[in-house]
């Protein structure tokens, strides 16, 4: 057993330019790389449950993600996740942890961009995983948020809460 | 008043190549421009308070550490500080916060570089300011450390607790 | 009167990450940071022609690009450029170029990605347009191709010469 | 036989950091990754001559390199090199090129930092290489040197020509 796992669900932050196409596409996820060039120590577990764009994510997406979380058998979990609908997966997840903390996190800019915030906001969610009691939150902008305080102001392109 | 006060040290994190004389040296602090980068929506406040290789720091530069810590209007403190000698100045500061929740981090190879770990340690830095009791800590290598219990173990350029 | 004028016309060179949207879009040229970042000493113009995806170029934005290239004051012409239908441009200059040197340059990986291939392509028209007779030319892949004898491999990604 | 031949021989270009010790070091040439980089096609033999800041070379080195560039057995190559005494090099070689065209090429910032101008040169060098008439050349800071007409400004840190 590990002492993080991560649960790579794709987004932004997993995202790399298709030289062919001139499109970002996925091909894998780059959880590895970043955590080396992190330095990080911690014992983790990488797991891929897809690799999806989230305003492509569907209820079966968020179901199976939540059976992920459960399935662990980590008690911190973190979950990579595209920005557009994060506040809805961790919604989900949020009062059926399950005694779990679960943190999701992703990037505005993916980490194959030279000026990417995917290393910062994993660390957030790296510290936030190890700290936070039992629930789901959102670790973006530098800022902990609890899963029923939370939306991305997508004209801003920044994640609030609600009040 | 912030809601995080950053103390700018200096250490391997803020060191940038001179191409005059092939040197790494210190310039300015890049802690504006990695939280641009990091797209930090936080209250920040950044202080130099020195620009110096934590080899070099003297007894007087951490009281002086200290001092600022302890002037700060701010409850929670980041302080950059080069990795050598950052437990020493955690041990000084931690029976001495008074109140305030102090992070130390710092970076193995700096941000000025393609493979730099300064972004992820300041995300875990910047969940620890705003998790944590009151108490000195250090963030490195995706770890939480109390600040009496921790190293660096230098052979292997990682920080550890003591037992 | 400059050494060397660059005129801007897109492609892959020069898109950009939108943040908000998830998209590659033009904003403005790199040209001015890509040029810092190379040191370089040239006297050099930078005119922006256009900012386009070259596969969206008609004939009118083709013939548009030959007009600035002959109103140049300088002899010596580089033209950044979308690689879909860069051989078609340099094949319009070349029995033009009316005594010039008009090198055309593009990049597979845009510029603010980590592993773009913009300033070594760019470097090879640097040298190319110094030191070729007049003509229309295209520097790719680390080649040189006169304007005559050249096509994208879109399979490949890749110049390569028609026989 | 390959198209270009590269003899590195060091310098800044090849430099990187030692998150050890701070220092920055040589350990390998990174040239096989930066042409990867480049997406350069053309056909490269790399051959390792040493690995020495340029300060460091005695005779002895020089005339190594030289040796080196009179065995290859393709008429085109390019020798990485430290800029302090890049010119004192070409200045060896240009007169006793014996047929072959030889551009020196260096970096002012290493190729592992994020403003490397070491792309771009070697870009430089790549096209001079395929262009020039025999005989030994510098391209730095986009210009194209001959071997009897440069020497670096170290308090500019740019290369120009002697009149």
């Amino acid at each position: 057993m590990a002492d993080i796992r991560i649960l790579v669900t794709g987004g932004t932050l997993d995202k790399e330019y298709n030289q062919l196409d001139g499109e970002l596409v996925f091909t894998k996820t780059h959880l590895t790389d970043i955590l080396t060039q992190a330095k990080c120590t911690v014992d983790v577990a990488i797991e891929t449950v897809m690799l999806k764009d989230s305003l492509h994510m569907v209820d079966a997406d968020r179901e199976l993600i939540l059976e992920r979380v459960l399935a662990a058998p980590e008690d911190k979990v973190v979950v990579t996740h595209g920005t557009d609908t994060m506040p809805e997966t961790a919604r989900l997840i949020g009062p059926r942890a399950n005694g779990k903390t679960v943190v999701l996190v992703g990037a505005m800019v993916p980490y194959s961009f030279v000026n990417s915030d995917a290393l910062f906001n994993l660390g957030c969610a790296f510290s936030a995983a190890q700290l936070l009691a039992p629930g789901a939150y959102i670790t973006m902008n530098g800022k902990v948020f609890a899963s029923d305080n939370v939306r991305k102001n997508r004209q801003k392109g920044e994640f609030e809460t609600l009040d």
